[in-house]
């Protein structure tokens, strides 16, 4: 087999731990495999470069941002390849521009639009261990580019796609993918297997196991992803397209989302356009909004509410409050406080009620739904952030079945 | 003009020392003219990799060495551009494969062949400033390449003499080139002016002050080079061409080297080929050789004695031990605790006399000469070790004129 394996920043901390690394690759190599290693920066080392890139300038630059930070993730893949080399095992770091993985000009955020893997199949064809540094790409222009947070995991699914690899490998510091939040909800279990589309709800609803991108390239080819610990042999997770038995399951697992804050925009004039008004300036600021709810009331005006990352929060609420002026409506309200809860699963297609079911679980705690939001495959609620916890405990014991639901 | 300017890791240290840098930069730019500016490591961040090298492998291959260490001067290349640009300088930073340096495939000590200037040039053009990283290039097949220490001064003048700058200037913790080590010699002073040949000789002799093959390409691509400190705006000293005014000096400076070692072949059969015996393996093993003397005695053997540097000494002496057996000679002495001293100077080729006047001031001394060689403009002698200093203050205050030699 052809084999991808990533590696994240914890698994690839120090020596010792490349060393660790070294052995599971040296294994899945005499086992009979070809392996294409994509590795991280050494946790902490993209943070530090980025201190340094905010001590330089204020404003720092997105394209010598991404020089700078790309350095983190070439130390690593140097150094593996030195240790496996140290092994026994030959083997051949590969930059992002070596490679090449072509991506557009999108500093910081860049979206791979071809990779070239002539150079990595030469390399595992003669026998070597081909050592990809993660998160970079190059672009048209020479630029080196980055993928954003979590954007090894793209790069290693992206490869496996380009190679027709027969599995990604994504090793990490957990598990797998667990219906809850361990720290959260005492019975959360690990999943055996989950759908893409599972998946990416799940990753766009605040799960951080894989960057939501990694999902999406998974699915359009059809990559079978493995999500398992990089510090024991247990079988994590296979992320995968969609069989029967997986029908059997109504909810796979139950998300939390903290960072999102809510904005209403109050008696709003209720006709055509107002909400291109709004909702056009907030695009152009690149602010990503979530859930959209509104309310007619017999008045003739309208209550907006919607809901932006908390990070965006500010320059959300200027803009709103400018729009607000322009259009007449009498002023603009905001959460931070906020929570955004999720159950997904593909049953919910097929299962009638649990939409219901979900209400009256939060009903009987005494939890008050702000917004709502639905798709094929999940449901999303605000609610007030104290009771965060709580809501996904009480979700998890009702909806989830407590044993396996996928044939071991 | 357009002025290539390079900065040593003790001038880009940290941030505050690259905002000093930029200051430079800045400064410069006010003035008028175009500047590229070729960057270091921070000091210290060389050695930091190639410890982590070393210990990820114990003989680390040099491929991935070059890619490892690299990162290091995109860091500050990065780091550079971005504080330019918050100093409101437009700046654009340039890995080697970007500029692009092309070097031959001899890695952590690559020659550069080619280097492509389109992208520097439209870049000050355009009225950036150039951040090139130094040390760095790649070769045919795409990958990384470094230059041996000191590679960043050849970075400079290479770009320097492709661009056809006017001016390359060596910024360095240093105010310019001495006439001797000021740490030994009290009265060393700084030379305004000193030609290519000489710097070469010094550079070669062990003056740390510019990379021996920077030198050579100055000298052969005519660059001017002016090397001054990062701390202060004094005049430095300028390296360039030959002119009249130079041949007033006899000696420019006295140069010492601790980092050889010496060996010699007892009664060796006086017949052809036995030199081609010795040397033969010596150079096959990589291993430079400097002095080489022949004596020959009256009972047909010879003694051959000659110097290699230090590092080497291990690998020189098992060599030579096994050409002692095969050619029969009588046995090998060696001797790990010698100096090298040299004193150079252009006027030496027109005034007679330098070579004995050196050889007196070295007997008042009671200092035994054994070994000396000769160039058009140099003179250097091996000495026991514990004399180093000493020699060098003699011969500097006997051969070096107290005032400047050069019109100021």
């Amino acid at each position: 087999m052809l084999i991808v394996q990533k590696y994240g920043g914890t698994s690839v901390g120090d020596v010792d731990r490349i060393r660790n690394v070294v052995g599971r690759i040296a294994r899945t190599r005499s086992a009979g495999h070809r392996v294409v290693a994509v590795v991280s920066a050494m946790a902490g080392e993209t943070n530090r470069l980025l201190a340094l890139a905010r001590a330089a300038a204020a404003r720092p630059d997105e394209r010598e941002t991404d020089a700078l930070i790309a350095s983190g993730e070439q130390v690593t893949a140097a150094l593996t390849a030195l240790s496996l080399q140290d092994a026994g095992v030959p083997a051949q770091s590969f930059l992002g521009h070596q490679v090449r993985i072509e991506t557009d000009t999108a500093h910081g955020r860049a979206r791979i639009r071809r990779i070239d893997v002539d150079g990595l199949r030469q390399a595992v064809d003669g026998g070597r261990v081909a050592v990809v540094a993660g998160f970079q790409g190059v672009c048209e222009n020479g630029s080196i580019t980055t993928l954003g947070r979590g954007g090894s995991d793209t790069s290693a699914v992206a490869l496996a796609a380009a190679l027709r690899a027969d599995v990604c490998e994504i090793y990490t510091d957990v598990d797998g993918v667990y219906t809850g939040d361990p720290r959260i909800v005492p019975g959360a279990r690990k999943l055996d297997r989950i759908a893409f589309d599972e998946m990416l709800e799940l990753a766009s609803l605040g799960a951080k196991v894989l960057q939501i991108r990694s999902v999406e390239f998974a699915k359009r080819y059809r990559v079978p992803v493995h999500v398992r610990s990089s510090f024991n042999d247990s079988e994590g997770t296979w992320v995968i397209e969609e069989d029967s038995s997986m029908e059997e399951v109504s909810v796979s697992g139950v998300a939390l989302d903290r960072d999102e804050a809510k904005l209403t925009l109050k008696n709003v004039p209720d006709r055509p356009g107002v909400a291109a008004r709004l909702f056009g300036p907030i695009a152009a600021a690149n602010i990503v909004v979530d859930m959209i709810i509104q309310n007619a009331s017999a008045d003739g005006t309208t209550d907006l509410t919607f809901t932006v990352p908390r990070a965006d929060y500010e320059k959300a609420r200027g803009l709103v409050e400018q729009v607000a002026r322009e259009i007449g409506a009498s002023g603009v309200a905001s959460q931070l406080d906020v929570a955004k809860v999720s159950i997904v699963g593909l049953g919910m297609r097929t299962h009638a009620g649990i939409a219901a079911r979900m209400f009256e679980v939060l009903a009987s705690e005494g939890i008050n739904v702000q917004m709502i939001s639905t798709s094929e495959i999940k449901i999303s609620v605000v609610i007030d952030a104290k009771y965060a916890e709580l809501a996904v405990r009480a979700l998890h014991d009702a909806l989830i079945p407590p044993a396996p639901g996928n044939p071991a």
